[in-house]
């Protein structure tokens, strides 16, 4: 069984979950091709769906469908697992509860983001939304993080096409780092530090990818890897699963048009996708803002980075936003 | 020049360093045997020297060294940069201000921790321990970094046996976490975490690699990747710089095995290893602890840890450290 273990120093929580892996079986190797469990057609071995979006001329667990989620096969974490915050012990044990979902993208085995239309994404997007929304109903639960892995250099064991979500009992201290900065921020001005960062990069445009009315794609000022890349609705909201549909549609353009540009300018690089979304409570609602953050996963980390270490990025964001503004699809 | 930026939201730190390498040359690739500038016969392309451990018969910036340290030559920071910490700006750029050094860890191009002495690997610690000496005096630089990446998976691109320092004007955000969790711990219970640690660790038993009276070595209680294991020393002692020629010596011996065991058990595992020593100030002496984490960097990072998310661990380390206890060099 997984537990969630507390460093005593730093306090932050790993998961350790043997059953995931055997010892010395590291790396994984990749499925391909005709082995692959989340082909159309192989819904039996993926497992039994938690969601789809299908016709509705095909049955349950069948066939037919968009997007399918469905419970990770080794879960890190689970709903029926215990939580509980110890006495002041110097090593804490926390038990294994949570949930690990795998978002099923396409029932194409060759599809990726640059090749998926707009509306694929925003089904893709949907199904987020959905799913952190029915999660959200456990009071138990106090964040969700979802995370795309494209290729083996970006950690994939699966070349098909998914996403992760990953809810947890407790917030992590990345999203509470982000989420105290915001806050700290918005108490000093008044507004939120996102909507500050999306008007001064439009205003700016050195770092602007695209942008309309309703999104906007930029390089961060602080970007910490070459053509890192934020995403996001320059429409204020804290929580992805308030976002409407037209909100969600707005966005899947925007990321359909930017997967695209990363492609074209890298040559179809490894890569992560990040949703951040405010965690549970009412605290956040003005000061934190939902976002996607794609970073490029060019080149093996030093260690001098590794775990929130020091990043050395040697792309200014300006230069990658010039190149990304100029690369589109032939 | 790089400079420092910070991000408007989390605050965290980042070197943009566009010198460093050209957009779009990423990855470097690997220099091997031939080209190799840090071995015996190439000082004077590898750069002027800092220090080095050599017979008094040769000369400076010549061969017969054992040691060797040279300003990197792609420096992430500059001692002759500025660095202010601006107003209350929302992007705020800090200058390159800090210092990047090279420590060459042998003249032998194909010697590595595992192969070197222990007498060897104490002559690295002195490197590192007299540039902190040096650098400390400084009174602009507030924290140093040692770091050594070993394989191409660990984002090193020379195979030559290194490391790197660097030395920083401000405490980046991870060293400043885990030095306010035991600093918190310090004021709760009046002693070292790191201390009660390596006494829990001691008397406990599953995670202990191998220990004596002066240090020890063990897999942490919450190791965020596969053997993961630290090195340290169990007198307390917060600043590595102001070890004693006896505790190098103590801990070189340490290291050497350790080091042994994890090319053993893991077949020369691409890793990193990373020094934390207390940041400038006195507020920190009796709550922090100089350690050595050792870092296998058996697969790609999935998009979850990245930058300090969440690692999920499918070796639990009772399991990592009775795998070492049980590897010795046949």
């Amino acid at each position: 069984m997984s537990e969630l273990r507390r460093d005593p120093i730093t306090g932050r929580t790993v998961i350790i979950a043997p059953e995931r892996l055997r010892p010395m079986a590291l790396p994984l190797e990749t499925l391909r091709g005709g082995s692959c469990p989340f082909c159309e057609g192989r819904e039996a071995i993926a497992g039994r769906e938690i969601l789809a979006w299908r016709t509705p001329d095909h049955p349950h667990n069948g066939g037919g469908w968009r997007v399918r989620v469905v419970p990770n096969r080794e879960p890190a974490l689970r709903v029926e697992s215990h939580y509980a915050e110890p006495a002041d012990a110097l090593f804490q044990r926390l038990g294994g509860l949570g949930a690990h979902e795998v978002i099923i993208e396409s029932p194409d085995h060759g599809a990726n983001w640059s090749t998926m239309t707009a509306y694929d994404l925003r089904v893709v997007l949907w199904a987020w939304r959905e799913r952190i929304r029915d999660l959200r109903r456990d009071v138990r639960l106090k964040s969700f993080l979802i995370v795309k892995n494209v290729g083996a250099a970006a950690g994939a064991t699966l070349d098909h096409a998914h996403s992760q979500l990953v809810a947890l009992p407790f917030v992590p201290q990345h999203l509470e780092d982000e989420r105290a900065g915001a806050r700290a921020r918005h108490d000093d001005t008044g507004s939120c530090a996102f909507c500050a960062v999306v008007d001064e990069e439009v205003r700016g445009g050195s770092r602007l990818v695209s942008t309309d009315d309703n999104t906007i794609a930029f390089t961060p000022f602080a970007s910490r890897v070459p053509f890192e890349t934020w995403v996001m609705s320059r429409r204020h909201g804290a929580a992805f699963d308030e976002e409407t549909d037209e909100g969600l549609s707005a966005v899947a353009e925007r990321l359909s048009d930017t997967l695209r540009r990363l492609y074209v300018a890298l040559a179809a690089p490894p890569h992560t996708v990040l949703l951040h979304t405010a965690p549970v409570g009412e605290a956040d609602r003005s000061s934190y803002h939902w976002h996607l953050e794609i970073i490029p996963r060019l080149s093996a980390e030093s260690g001098l980075a590794w775990d929130g270490g020091i990043h050395v990025n040697p792309v200014a964001p300006e230069d990658a936003a010039r190149h990304l503004r100029d690369s589109r699809r032939p």
